[in-house]
This record gives structure tokens, C-alpha cells and sequence, in this order.
């Protein structure tokens, strides 16, 4: 956890079941071996399907997680600017683009086969709401394909499992290939990078509505802290029972009021934006620079934009210092959040994106071809920060904004 | 759905949101077209990994369903016969074993690549359930990776989703690949053939321990139906609580109580038995037997032994007949359940697997090499039924036993 985090608001996170930064899963785990690539975004492993050694494999797992929640109290309560389809269309892009936009950031560009699990409570979704994202993961697969990012489904599995899943839980996977030789290793990101900053709002040019910026993670905290006036009473089976009902919907807004600061999302559909992919971004940018010139690409999501901090610099006594200092301004949804909870500044940038999703590490020289990248993509793009060297073993992130400086670890 | 179901017990079923025919998920998933096997057991899509025209993948999703919600009650209540690091990795087993089967079922023999999904309720689930998980994992991959069937772990995602998720749920996703003219082909199930049934209790030869001959479905009935005695009041963490309380635990047992005709297990510990994998007998089998000779394996999953209705005859004007008129003797776990529960038997086969969870589908000449393959494996196989046509279109299950003749549609 980051150091500066605000306690109280640290506790209220633990409070809820969410430890974000799962240092116990990750001790868990630890007799995991590391893969072919220990530094890199992902984990990837020999190429075993076909024993070529020049090729390796990435099989990566995730989910849109407790989006889904969401997605059911607006699909029951009735949001107006998003019909049921849309809802639960964009719940399987959540899942999917958490998962394809990790496998990118290693350099994979497909093809993606990929699989989907529902768990679900029968006596709560019907199959309208299964045909739903079934749909949704089939259209972003054409969608992908169709730009040059082939994609696959490759079946799945819808369990009845009332008796452990409260709503519905929508989990994918994918499996994708490439040569060893063009995996971008995050562990190369060195002192004397730059770090150009990719926008997570507005319209990309694949995209056909805007987008607020929200991700599929921190929206237990989001939801819970934004949203109130009745909805804990109305819907129980949307929130773990365990936790202090003071927790829970204890914000001031309902799901229909508009977004301050941008009218035109209402506070549910903000929260429901779907997951931007940044895949034909990080496409054209691959065709642009070489590889190797590429140190690194951090998908900043759970984590925020203190994610970087467990990328590079391991091998060196001294770790990396990743600075910050020029970040994009702070999207009306986050401010939303921030405004309506109170949760200290250093908490908001260790949790969520705050205004970029994706971030390439690179030398100096190849900064104008990733604003040429982003150009086209019409996603906003510009240098945030820097890679210096750190005093003392171990990386460091420093946000440095108008709201204060804050560091982790 | 089973048209001799008994229709009190489907009643049951459904009131506890669990839809044995998954009719409605089907319908879901209609247009995803079938791959390039339709008749074989699971999906089978091209090779887009390597683009090589004469290989295929699977890539296959499965998990341990309502059987973590059971080992959760295991756990938190002591159970005496086994440690809870033996119920964890058992779940694991189980998440796995449903998926490996089920790629062996095809002639998929790995490399198998697996990863794995876990949600849980941190407010209830610590890390060491979750070490004890991906050890489970870890130990059955070494485990067949030592029997010539190499697996090998590639990651896998931990959410905290105390919000979607009651205690826990435990899945795996595996991706292998395998030559296109390897594929075992259910479609090609035909008058004529035999019919030969892998028991599903005993001790393997690579099995430390006998299993009851429980899979990983059926759970969610057999929970409710067996156990009683306080778990509704004590656990109401264990179930969805939008169901009747009268089918809530709603058994005569307790879980410490002696399996009646097998006192060497307890009811939890009979339950609980981890889900065989027949997949070195499989291996063996093939080594024996051209593969043009496999006509079908089935692995008698959801659906027990009406499961093969869905497979063969498809591609002709009248169907295949399925006649099974020598099963095994019904294990005294299931003869527990049908007797504490009132199950009517044509339900017992139609939810279960009553004796054999594999059965392989053959011209008679290769029976021997079959129950040789069983013979090394330690596993009693026997031929329990025969294919013959069905005098109308579709196909038909027909289980005569000591109890009844029970059709299947």
C-alpha cells in the first residue's frame, strides 16, 4: 500500500472486503515462478503448444469485477441513458478490454482466443441479461478484428451458482502468442525515460460514444462512496452483508443525476463507461518505433497511476524514481469522486487512473511518434513525466500536482 | 430437460435457481457458431496461434461450482477427516478436472496451459485459502506433468468481490492444441457401436486416496438434499437467500456423520472427494487404439448419464438409441443421496453419474483393448450399453436398471 494513503480512508477500503494492493494474494502466490520475462507487464511462459522456442505464450485472466453490481442496480433501478443491452454489453467489454489491454502492454497484438465465465444467480438474471454479454464480447470481438486485431471467442461457461454468486460475475480469458523477440519488457524502463501519458476520456476514433475515463477497477469503492438515497434498502442482494451498513451507498447522489462538471452522463452511465481499449493505439505505435525502443507500457489500472511502481528498476541496486509532473487535468468523474467522498488526493492517484489509463516508457527521441500514434487514435497524449535514477534501492512514484506531491512505494 | 423427471424434484431444481438443462443459456449462446468439430465434445477452433491448417485448439472453461460452497462449510465447521489444506487443494482439483476431462474428451492430451480465476469475500476468505488453492493447483499440474500429461500453470487472477461473491468461487480456464486429424469426433457415434463405462469410485492407480465417485455438479442438489442440522442458521453466508428456506439444508445429516455402506468417509469428506481425472487412462487408451476407432468419449458431467443425448446421429434422419442396460452398481454415495432425498431414480441418472463419470463409445473389436487400459489404470470399466438407431429423428438415452427403465431425450 502506498504510504501516503489517507488512513481513514485506507480502512474504510479494508472495511469493505478490498485490500488494493492484495499483498496477501500476492504472498499467496508467491511459489509462482515469474515466467520467461520476470520484468515484464504480464506473466509469459515457453511457447509449450508448439515447442518453438523463438515464440512464448501470455495467458492472462481478468474480469470487469464488481462492475457488474453496478451494472445490475442500473439494469434493475432503470437507467435512462442506457438501455439493458447497453448495460450489460458494456460489462463484457470491461472484462475483456482489462484483459486484452494487459496482453498489449507486453507487445501482443494477437490473435486473442478468448474464453468467457458467467457465475450467476438464476433467481436474479435471466438469460436475456447472458444473451446480453455474450453479444457484447462477440461485437467488440468483431469490432477488434476488423482493425487489425484479430480476435476470437472460443466458447465458455455459464454457471448456475446462486448459492455463491449474489448477481453475476463476468470473468474472461485470453491466449495469445508472439516472437520472444518483440515482447516489451517493462523491466528495461531505465533513468532518462520519458513517460507520455495516453488520455483515458474523450472519443477515440474506434469509439462511438465518449467515454468518462473509468476503468473496472476501484468501483467498489466508487460505488459505495458516490452513490446513496436508498439503494442500500432497495437492493440487498447487491453488497456483502458483512460489511458496516454505514459503508455502504453512502454517497449523495442517485444513478440518474448528471455528472457534475460534464451533463452529459448521468452518475451511472459515468460509472458505467465502458473500459477503453488502447489496442489500436498501441498497434499503430508498435508500427511506428522499433521495439526496443520501447522500455515499457503500463496499463494503469488497479494501482492508479502508482501501478508503475512495481515495473523496472529491479535489478539495479538503485530502483527507478518514476516523476510525474505533468498529468493530464483531472477528469470530472474522479473530481466527482474526490468532491463527494472527501478521500485524500494521494488515495484518489493510488486508486484510480485520474486521466490516463495507458503510459509508454521511452527514450526522448521517440516521444513525437507516440503523440503521432495518438493523433491518429484522436486520443490526447503528452509527456507526464520522467524515469530517474533513485537514491536508495527500490522504485518510487512521485505525482507532483496542484493538489499536492505524493509518493509510493 | 429429462421428460421422466420427476416433476416434484425438477420443481426443486428450478426453486433453487439451478437450470440442469441450461435450455435458457443455450438459447444465449446460439449464435456462436460451432467450431470446427460440431459434433465433438467440446468447442474446437482453429489454430490462429500459428495459422498451421492441420493443427486446432481448444480452449475450455470450467470450475468448481457450488462445491467451494461446501468446502467453505467443510472448513469453517471442522471437519474431522480432512485437513483444510486437503478441502482447498480438492477444489482446486475439482476446477480442474472438470476442464481436463473435458479436453481429453476431444483427444487433447496437452501441453494443457491453465490459469485460474478466484473471487472471493476477503471478509471471509484469508490468504491461506487462497495459497492452499494454487498449491492445489500447482501439485495436480506436477502430478500429471510426472505422468506424461504436462500441464503447466500460467497465471491467474485473485479479485475481491465481496460484493458479487458470497465466499468463494474457484475457476480455470485451459487452452491446448492438438492435430486436427487426432480429434475424437463424437459426431461419429453410430449404430453398432458399444458403449464402455470407466468407474467412477475406487482408487486409481495414480490416486492416493479412494474417491466416492463425486464430480464437480449436482452440488447444489446434493448439499441441500443431505445435510441439515443448523448449517441454514449457522451459514447463511452458504446460500442464496432468495430461495425457500424449506430447501435449504434440508437433510438428515451432519457432515461428521459416517457415510451409510462406506463408513471409510464421512458425508462432508464423501462429498467433498475430490473429482477423478481419467485423463492417463485416456492416455493409455489411445496408445492402444487407432484414434479412428474412438468413436466418443463422453465425460458424464452435468447430465450423468443422459449427457451422451446430446452428442452422435446428429447429421442423419433418425437418431442414435443410447441403451444402457449394465451399469455399475449405484455407490453408496448416490444410493445416500437417493435415499435421504426421495429423488426419483429416472432423476438420480439424469443429474449424476451413478457409477462411471467416462465412457468411451467403440465398434465391439475394441472393447479388450478398453478394459485393458482399465485393467493398468486400476479402474473398472465394463460395457454397460450399445448404440443402436432410433426409429424417429434425434437421440434418445434409455438407462434400464434394477429400478426402472428411465428414457432421456
Amino acid at each position: 500500500m502506498p504510504p501516503m494513503t489517507d488512513q481513514r480512508h485506507d480502512a474504510r477500503y479494508q472495511a469493505r472486503g478490498v485490500s488494493a494492493g492484495k499483498a496477501e494474494v500476492h504472498a499467496a502466490i508467491a511459489r509462482q515462478d515469474g515466467g520467461l520475462f520476470p520484468g515484464a507487464f504480464c506473466k509469459i511462459v515457453p511457447d509449450e503448444l508448439t515447442g518453438d522456442p523463438e515464440h512464448c505464450l501470455v495467458m492472462h485472466a481478468d474480469g470487469a469485477g464488481t462492475k457488474s453490481s453496478l451494472a445490475y442496480l442500473a439494469w434493475k433501478s432503470g437507467l435512462s441513458d442506457r438501455t439493458p443491452e447497453q448495460i450489460w454489453a458494456g460489462i463484457a467489454e470491461d472484462s475483456l478490454v482489462m484483459n486484452l489491454d494487459d496482453c498489449a502492454c507486453v507487445g501482443a497484438l494477437g490473435p486473442f482466443l478468448i474464453s468467457n465465465t458467467i457465475g450467476r444467480n438464476a433467481k436474479r438474471i435471466p438469460g436475456t441479461v447472458i444473451a446480453a454479454i455474450v453479444e457484447g464480447y462477440q461485437k467488440l470481438s468483431e469490432r477488434l478484428t476488423a482493425l487489425g486485431i484479430p480476435c476470437r471467442m472460443t466458447g465458455g461457461e455459464t454457471a448456475d451458482v446462486g448459492d455463491l454468486v449474489r448477481t453475476i460475475i463476468v470473468d474472461s480469458t485470453v491466449t495469445t502468442r508472439l516472437l520472444r523477440d518483440r515482447v516489451i519488457d517493462a523491466g528495461r524502463m531505465a533513468p532518462g525515460d520519458v513517460i507520455v501519458g495516453f488520455s483515458s476520456t474523450g472519443k477515440a476514433a474506434w469509439e462511438h460514444e465518449p467515454t468518462t475515463g473509468m476503468g473496472s477497477n476501484g468501483l467498489t469503492s466508487a460505488r459505495h462512496e458516490l452513490l446513496g438515497g436508498g439503494y442500500r434498502e432497495r437492493f440487498p442482494e447487491t453488497y456483502a452483508p458483512e460489511v458496516d451498513g454505514d459503508l455502504i451507498y453512502c454517497g449523495r447522489y442517485r444513478l440518474g443525476d448528471s455528472l457534475p462538471g460534464d451533463p452529459r452522463f448521468t452518475i451511472g452511465s459515468a460509472l458505467l463507461s465502458p473500459t477503453r481499449t488502447y489496442l489500436p493505439l498501441i498497434k499503430n505505435l508498435l508500427e511506428r518505433v522499433p521495439r526496443s525502443d520501447i522500455h515499457g507500457l503500463i496499463h494503469c489500472s488497479g494501482g492508479g497511476q502508482s501501478k508503475i511502481v512495481k515495473f523496472g528498476g529491479r535489478k539495479r541496486k538503485q530502483g527507478n524514481r518514476y516523476v510525474k509532473d505533468n498529468l493530464f487535468p483531472v477528469p470530472p468523474l474522479f473530481a466527482a469522486l474526490k468532491d463527494a467522498t472527501g478521500q485524500s488526493w494521494a488515495e484518489m492517484y493510488s486508486v484510480y487512473n485520474m486521466g490516463h489509463r495507458l503510459e509508454a516508457v521511452v527514450p526522448p527521441s521517440c516521444v513525437d511518434a507516440c503523440l503521432a500514434a495518438a493523433r491518429d487514435s484522436h486520443i490526447d497524449a503528452q509527456v507526464v513525466g520522467r524515469v530517474e535514477g533513485n537514491d536508495e534501492a527500490g522504485n518510487e512514484v512521485v505525482v507532483r500536482t496542484a493538489h499536492g506531491e505524493f509518493k509510493y512505494r
